[in-house]
């Protein structure tokens, strides 16, 4: 209901504040016996960190996963696992600004009106600091992909309006941007540098990959595979699109060229992005998401004040310049719960024998 | 779990097939004291009706809304609502194809890898015949919304590539596109035509407008407004792509650009379509949905039998063009749902008086 | 959220009104190639009839379930299936008197505080007459647990004071009261006539068995085996009270009494009925659900109208003159729902093969 | 799914082991504006926590509520509140046994065969230790029914055997066992007594009112108010019967007796313990839960080991002789979280002015 919950087999309830204690994640509904231990967590929640590229966030922290529940002797055991990552360095001084006036492209605003307050410490819940708990939710979700040989691949397709040229996954995590074009990589540090010169802010697109995604996954009505990741990867702060397969373009193809031929060795292109009826088709699943630069920047702008004066403000506090690249993982765990939940429903379809009849037949193709 | 239900408080369930008796909703959650009667739904289901262009589809069926259950002498009740559709005009005869053959760019093959089988008289549960029961329990969350001043436009921006040059709501209305622009409204009609003869498809992209939306609705973590709302249009089966504001063209705004400056008077600009930190800020809520050209074309296409063996099929039976005019109430419908959800779910936080302390605020603004 | 949904996996909504068009259900998450047909309702909505023992009521009603969804060729496709039973022989006459009184023991006062009206007609939504839906998808909970050789079984122990002396089940169909015991049957039929001339009403007992669950079904904390059972059972209108194996009795045992010892070949008693840790332990599922006399009867009692001055009033309408017999196959439905839930929930749990640990044992017992 | 979640709209989530780092709860769904600081848990902590009665259980445990979540000065915020209570004093030698063998009684079994393992350490996730989360959200529930005039308070009805023989709510605090009765108080002091010198244990049944409940609490269906009281009292390990009001009684009356007259200043007696139609009517809730003896006893029982071999055990761990006094809090806490639970659903009725008609009447009474 107040929506800190998602999925529905395997559901993650994110809690915390930036400037509080910390940030976690309740799973409730992962199988036993999977192994898990924090050193799992430590991948993920570097790449997470900011600092990492000295020019997008001079902030540190130190993102250190404690399970507090639901595992024994390194083995997930069907009870619920908390996640609980605390907060460090928590300067909450350059946000004292906030206990006066709203910030421009923030949450403040809405806040104080669905609330009658808003947490004057660097956002509170709606901080990206929040999403650090689904970062390491998505850890969980990725061990049960990882035996089914899923693999979901983010990386920055687009920063500041520079492409990447080429795309090599095996380069992603040679860029700091995880860029896999090492060119418009080295371009999109430039791009950073210079905009953090102008105290302003860039946004960027990012491109999502499943990899090995079995055919069958999704639900034909409302919870189709492409409307919860749609929710999964809208849900994240900063987005602000999204497309599947071919997105936007596929509005101007006509349907001869849209449609993806069937072959018997498979699907002869992929406009679907993985996904048909709903339900993925055993194809690359493929989507981007579009996301807005960060609001906080150091230049002017008009703002007002609680009473509604106007008022001008600029922004002093550590802030990124660009969602990019520490969204990246964020994007990755959304779609691995997405696809951890979806997988575990499939398993209440029971399998009896098939039975001749005209709908129904037995032969399986593929 | 099965996904055929959507939404917390107003809760819609959706059953039926195209080709079976008829399709169906149940709403869960409606309060009691609001008029309806099936009076109410003709305006939608006409729209959502094919013939009415005669260009787009020649499809005759007759959307008659019963209403089963939770209306007493034409007032809710409180009780669950059931509205049923029966299904008229349903010749499968050009479906018999089906029991043989995957239609490319269709549902049919992934269910077949879900379920076993598929419905080979028109896609059965996958149809677009169930965005009928999406529309008549739109009717019904618009009776909530109305009270409150929110309305809720969808539109035609594009269709076949062809770009609403201008856009006048009060023109919708009077094209058969609901196409804002009568100058392109002509141009998209020779563009269906020319392409039907061609045997082929097209597709094309939607805008949708909130106007009178309160602030304040939404869930700051998952359930943001613009998440839910990206589930809910997302899950039309022809949305390939979907932008919240400035959508991807925010991905290349600079922060200083983007951001939208708050000014006594209200906000300065609305690149942000009315949404900041996932919940409603006052503003036009402004989203937009790119389709995917209709998947069912005459021309011939590579596809293979249930056996995996390769075969041609062209698709001979009476379909639309574009999923345009007819998608435009479905997104309504949506949105309004959406909308009528996170107004009632916004009824759970009590409103006790405000506590003077340092980030509670007494005073509301605007 | 309104309460008229139960179920995670196998998801039953029911709906309508005892004086509206109909009642029926949908059922949302059953899985597809199960076998089902109109004629696998007949018996238990025969069972549920009034007019079976013409001594209990006399109201005629032909419960004909029509299937308007989710089931082709006869087996169920895995799309939401609707089961829709049409009113028949609603006079409403008889409650005309509601339009101004409230009836004592009846919902119609909470009704009135609630939602600010009651249907005169009968009591509406919270007629027993929702309970017709309620069998109806028992029946296809009973179609999932068939092939586990999972049997539900309910029976009268006890009507009006008169407590079956013993236990048959062989014999339960051939008491007009489901009683197991022919003499107590006999008894009961006395009594229920008495009481009819009388003008008043009794309560009685029932007991439900469940024959060959298999271990393991259940959640530990919230949605414990035992916890979902009692909703489901207490959530029938006339139900007072619910005992699960000892029940009430446990309360005065000692430990070493209520204990049931483990042995080689199974539990050497059972007291916990069938359940342990909320988790189903493979023996017989026990339990009995206390019901109260219906409260409409013909002789005079106190109310008031709904300005809030007193009045008398005495019932005239077609009643039962005991929750017994009708009730028993909607508490096997009931139980079947929760059964087919958890079966299903089950199958989220994923079988690795178990990893050699200190907690984690090879060997499963018998 | 898994169940470890409870309540719609104010849903509480709980998760730890009893050996393991802690237990804890999210609450989801909390309104905003509530005072709330960890000194308000204090008196609930340590009426659930053993050894105030030196004679019940010996193991000491400092049970304080930390807040890591969901509130900043004071207040809640809106967002989920987690409360975690750390283990303290465990002692997990006495519990070495239960690696090779099944304690009656306890769901050691059933969990080996759900998850192919147990948690030897006293339990694990389904020891008693869980509800110290329960009685910590219960607290936060009752800061929402406090305003309201709301007030829950459980008792020791009958402990091993011995009952309360007069009902004096204001003697409860001061009985070890929460017993209204000081004479009955004396004998149950003595009865544990003794049964701890058999090595044995004893059951109870607690009874609980409501009082000051407001009416129209509840909804009609499934998650009628008795209903959700049923499971949340059953989902408490040790309960094996409930009763709402007169309960098993009432299915001996006949209708004129059981029957409440409705009388211009309310109900004229309250066997239907409050509720009707699912619905609070306005009067006391009175419910009541059967408690059966703690499995854990010093007796020598006869079970298996994890290969099914015979063996014999006596557990010598400190353990409670019953389950009074200390489930008495959990009791109190669960029938809050439900309370606060629809209270807060209760909010999404929209109240319109009423409208004319025959069944919507204008004038509320009382």
């Amino acid at each position: 209901m107040a929506g800190n919950s998602f999925g529905e087999v395997f559901r993650v309830t994110t809690f915390g504040e930036s400037h509080g204690d910390g940030v976690g994640a309740v799973i409730d509904g992962c199988p036993p016996w999977i192994s898990l231990s924090p050193g799992d967590f430590v991948r993920d929640m570097a790449r997470r960190r900011p600092g990492r590229d000295s020019l997008v966030t001079p902030r540190s922290e130190e993102d250190r996963v404690e399970i507090l529940s639901g595992v024994f002797e390194d083995l997930t055991t069907g009870a619920p696992i908390t996640l609980f990552i605390r907060n460090r360095d928590v300067d909450a001084r350059p946000y004292e600004i906030l206990r006066r006036l709203f910030r421009p492209g923030h949450g403040d605003y809405t806040y104080f009106k669905k609330y009658g307050h808003f947490d004057f410490r660097g956002g509170g819940r709606y901080s990206a600091r929040e999403t650090a708990a689904r970062v390491a939710a998505g850890v969980v979700a990725g061990k049960i992909l990882e035996p089914l040989g899923v693999k979901v691949v983010a990386y920055t397709l687009e920063l500041g309006g520079i492409r990447a040229g080429c795309i090599d996954l095996d380069l992603i995590d040679k860029s700091p941007f995880y860029c896999p074009d090492p060119v418009s990589s080295q371009r999109m540090e430039e791009a950073v540098s210079n905009t953090r010169k102008e105290g302003d802010s860039l946004g960027g697109i990012a491109e999502i990959r499943v990899i090995g995604c079995p055919a069958g996954l999704g639900e034909p009505a409302f919870d189709k595979l492409d409307a919860d990741l749609a929710k999964a990867v809208m849900s994240v702060g900063t987005v602000k699109g999204i497309e599947i397969g071919a997105g936007f373009e596929a509005a101007r193809f006509k349907g001869s060229k849209n449609n993806d031929p069937i072959t018997p060795s498979g699907f002869g292109s992929n406009r679907a992005g993985g996904i048909l009826g709903g339900i993925s088709n055993g194809d690359e699943i493929l989507l981007r998401a579009a996301m807005k630069p960060i609001p906080s920047i150091s230049q002017e702008q008009d703002t007002v004040d609680r009473e509604g004066h106007p008022a001008k403000m600029s922004f002093t506090g550590r802030q990124d310049i660009a969602p990019i690249p520490r969204v990246i993982p964020v994007l990755e765990a959304m779609v691995k719960i997405v696809l951890a939940d979806h997988y575990l429903r499939s398993k209440t379809i029971l399998k009896e024998e098939p039975i001749e009849s005209s709908i129904f037949a037995k032969t399986p193709i593929w």
